[in-house]
């Protein structure tokens, strides 16, 4: 018995301080977004602010439970981004943003860290939960991704829930809209280039580490308002906004989706580790902080390690953000000082 | 005299041996593929083998020209992928392959080594060129990457060449997809993972190293034969299938798609270089010829660095490849033993 405490004192938060048998170590997390952007303190309305936390604080619950029962890390994250495309608050599903014609064409991806699979859909109409389509396009066929009809033909015979894309109407949207392209109609003048993502992004994600040892990373988004149609985003551009790899770590990214792309932002972070040494928080740091903005782009990203730390950097206002770890204690954060 | 020859003589190779006010190094390279599969000896008759020979030379003169005269990187890259574009010999433009139902959607990207600006597009059918429009992605809009109907509405704004769909119709490729449509039916029935990208891979692509010391890269490509409607392949993935940047190295890969995009493949050899202080060669190496194959995929790539250095590597029979170096002499290949 004397031997026996002494192993796991020695062995403390490592799968050998685990009975046989039993679930490995307590040191399972999710983290989710919600969205990067103008998030600014006092500008949203009491109400509106419980409304955010308690969506954010649903998300983080539905995967927690799923990894305290001992559930994949790939099914805690689809499980908090479906809550999220499905809550109207959130530019994903429901809710999403509308292109410049006015129509709602959704992105997503997920990515298993253990396996490295991936599955992702680009610019789709009728699937009520882009997420859950890409993890189909995964597990259900040759392809990583896949775009347009070709994507909701895929996804109506492999047995997704379809809608009409008058489901994901929502009037906030409609008149960001036509903010946004009142906006861009001036700035176009100048240049073919957008000149600020000003109320123009956010985007949905989660990243978990189940009690195996296993990384997952989803996101989901109705990209950038105004935007052009057939646009693709960084959310479903596996390396770009959506990255996981049980060596290093698993990302999801929120923000103005040409830069991540360029920066093939969410693997660099990987990379940083991987060849560089870098930890987890110095990686997103480098990229968030430094070199994104240096670019010109904006916004932010969770990310977890294969350790369980967790990294939510932004480099806008705020960002709607949490996280949960074995403990169950939802935290859940939105503006630039941590509240 | 005497000290103008040893300043020319220590110099050799860099900038400093150039009089003032001319283009500098005469280190400017460029360097193509037209595809990886399984291309072996004895298998082409010599009347192929020498059409394709000639189709490699004529790409590769049109790149050198441009860049001998100071061209761009950008414009050299762009010249020699159109020319194997309009070529029916290549899966890329005129002569790709066909998807599942037997429709031609054509992907490319470019991407600018210095400015990490890049532009793609995906299942596009009526554009003559599409690295053109992927070009014209990064130069005219706010966006990188336009999928679908989107892509070819731009296209056709920006004044692009389109055409009719039947324009990229080839006899061999049809033959193809019936072929792939067999072996894929038998291997579905067992997984829906299909087993083998045997006769059904081939990419066109471009890396260059102009007389500024800038690099780009270009890659375009029908896909995989009977690929389902909508599939994103990893060309027009910055970071999977195209990648530049001055800082590194530029990438174009030719193969199958799907590995190439879980292993953001091109980006990471970048990250090996930047991060982990290898070579390019060695960085390409461990991609190619091991983690690509570990993970079960195939296929090659062509790769510059900014030191004009040049690397080809392919874990598949063959791969069509040449280079050609400010000497102008075109050097092409297709075989494994060099030939």
């Amino acid at each position: 018995m004397k031997y026996f405490l002494f192993f796991l004192i020695i062995a403390h938060g490592s799968v050998f301080a685990q009975p046989p048998g039993k679930p490995p170590a307590e040191k399972f997390i999710l983290a989710i977004h919600g969205g990067a952007g103008s998030i600014k303190k006092g500008q949203m309305s009491p109400e509106t602010e419980k409304l955010y936390a308690a969506a954010l604080e649903q998300a983080l619950v539905a995967g927690y439970t799923i990894l305290k029962n001992g559930g994949s890390a790939l099914n805690a994250v689809e499980a908090a981004v479906k809550i999220m495309e499905d809550n109207p608050l959130f530019n994903a599903g429901k809710g999403a943003v509308f292109n410049n014609e006015g129509v709602i064409e959704l992105d997503a991806a997920v990515m298993n860290g253990k396996t490295l699979e991936a599955g992702a859909v680009t610019g789709v109409t009728t699937i009520k939960n882009p997420v859950s389509a890409a993890r189909a396009v995964m597990e259900k066929t040759a392809h990583v991704m896949l775009a347009g009809k070709g994507a909701e033909k895929f996804a109506a015979g492999a047995g997704l829930e379809l809608v009409d894309p008058a489901y994901f109407f929502t009037e906030t949207r409609w008149k960001n809209l036509q903010k946004a392209k009142e906006a861009d109609s001036v700035e176009r003048n100048q240049s073919p280039e957008i000149k600020s993502s000003e109320g123009k992004i956010g985007t949905v994600g989660a990243v978990a580490l189940d009690r195996s040892g296993n990384l997952a990373a989803a996101t989901s988004t109705g990209g950038m308002s105004n935007k052009k149609p057939g646009r693709v985003g960084d959310a479903p551009v596996i390396g770009a906004g959506t990255y996981a790899n049980n060596s290093t770590c698993a990302i999801s990214c929120t923000g103005w989706g040409e830069f991540y792309i360029r920066l093939v932002l969410a693997k660099t972070i990987s990379d940083m580790m991987e060849f560089g040494k870098m930890s987890l928080e110095q990686a997103a740091g480098e990229m968030v902080l430094k070199r994104l903005p240096a670019l010109g782009g904006d916004g932010g990203l969770v990310a977890i390690d294969v350790n369980g730390h967790c990294t939510m950097p932004f480099n806008t206002a705020g960002m709607f953000r949490g996280f949960i770890k074995a403990d169950g204690k939802a935290v859940v954060k939105m503006y630039k000082d941590g509240d």
